[in-house]
């Protein structure tokens, strides 16, 4: 039997709220067995490029990346966030590792071509798309007694950084994973899970396999931006996480939120 | 025999300079054998501090780290300064991971109390005092076939990260590596290493032991600020690092600048 391990991934909301990251840090912390963070932290790269004058550019919710946003970023969530959740959850006993891709060459992407989008091309800038997440070498660190703090940061194997997605950077390094541990993947956000009625935090749905998805994708349950989320997740899981969990920040430990599973019963033989 | 390892400082100057740094990373690059880069990046951090509105106060050439400068020096050295270096040496090959004291918990400090200078009580804030190098753990690294490149940042194991000089960090991860290495501390800056005549460049001394230094010292050929570097250079030759080398950003082999060496000839038994 594989060894378990836990991926949990926080957005820039929660790491940038002192109260919220204090539980967050403490509840990760909690989890037994081998795990690793993945942060976010636009927030605060708006922020700061805020008071250094630079112009924040959003297409569809995606940050164009110029050479100025490019420091921005990469001193934000390699070095502020990062070094900030490092020096936290080496206090409460975690020996945490902050990592970019580029750190141990642990994920390499390649650099997003511009795209055609509402009938306009459009340049994300130093922006990477995940091309390969090395599991061996994070295993290493991993047995090494390490817990690896990895910032949305990868790099083009030709000497440039580049600005990446969170949410792919930890389920791309949850499928390398689990071909060497039985992975869990948290994805913590702001709603307590995948909710069958998005005014009532109350009506969380449990579990979602293949064919759930599918009847709620037809009665219209699972709509809007979640349908890419639970796509995803289930993506994740076909390619061998044996679960995926969208929960809230507050509830981390796998036991709590929407539970994606490949299938609810075994297959009849 | 021990394994030999090189450990190179460069400061601020060199990182910061694009063709210095090119240079730079493909002289550090092509070093046979186990290393490890320590470097700086204050002049990035008082730009940046001053594109931020933050005043950068310093004592006696050392920066005073209050909250808001500790904000920078943790982008700047732990972020963009150390992730830059990172990625330049992935694509020459190396298998570079940057680490500041708090990732994987190898180097912690204390916070360094208000200390009497010119008659006067200074603050210098969120500043450590090297306390502990964990040799052993960075060397877990260097097996697995890593190279760390380390940011001046310490941490206190108590969650807080603090701005620590880079010499400093240097030299005390030396003396650790040096109980399983074979250890060769290069210190690069400016000049071609220690001068018998501080206007001419070509009148480097070659090699200084205990007995030369205390020699030069007393004829005034080493005075002013090359004192305490030679005399940090002996202290780490005495603590078992094999060799120090001051030298120029341009000449890191080990093998030009001043050589400082625990004795000239060996002991007559």
């Amino acid at each position: 039997m594989k060894e378990k391990l836990t991926i949990v991934k926080v957005g820039g909301a929660v790491v940038e709220d002192e109260a919220q990251l204090t539980q967050l840090l403490k509840d990760f912390a909690a989890i037994k067995g081998a795990k690793v963070l993945v942060h976010g932290g636009g927030r605060r790269a708006t922020k700061t490029a805020e008071r250094l004058g630079i112009e924040t550019k959003m297409v569809e919710g995606r940050r164009i990346t110029d050479t100025a946003m490019l420091e921005v970023v990469t001193m934000v969530y390699g070095g502020l966030v990062n070094k900030t959740v490092v020096a936290r959850l080496q206090a409460l006993g975690i020996n945490a590792i902050g990592l970019t891709g580029a750190d141990a060459g642990i994920i390499r992407s390649v650099k997003r071509p511009p795209v055609v989008m509402q009938e306009a091309l459009v340049d994300f800038g130093f922006v990477g798309d995940v091309k390969r997440v090395d599991g061996e070498k994070i295993a290493q660190l991993i047995d090494a007694g390490l817990t690896p703090v990895i910032a949305p940061l990868t790099h083009d194997g030709e000497g440039h950084i580049l600005n990446t997605n969170a949410d792919t950077m930890a389920s791309e390094t949850a499928k390398a994973l689990a071909q060497l541990y039985d992975v869990t993947l948290v994805f913590a956000f702001e709603k307590p899970g995948v909710l069958r009625d998005p005014d009532d935090d109350t009506s969380v749905i449990t579990t979602i396999t293949h064919e759930d998805f599918e009847r709620y994708r037809n009665d219209g349950t699972i709509s809007g931006g979640m349908v890419p989320k639970v796509t995803n997740a289930l993506a994740a899981v076909d390619a061998g996480v044996s679960r995926v969990v969208i929960t809230s920040a507050n509830a981390i430990d796998g036991e709590h939120g929407t539970i994606i599973k490949k299938l609810t019963k075994p297959l009849h033989v």
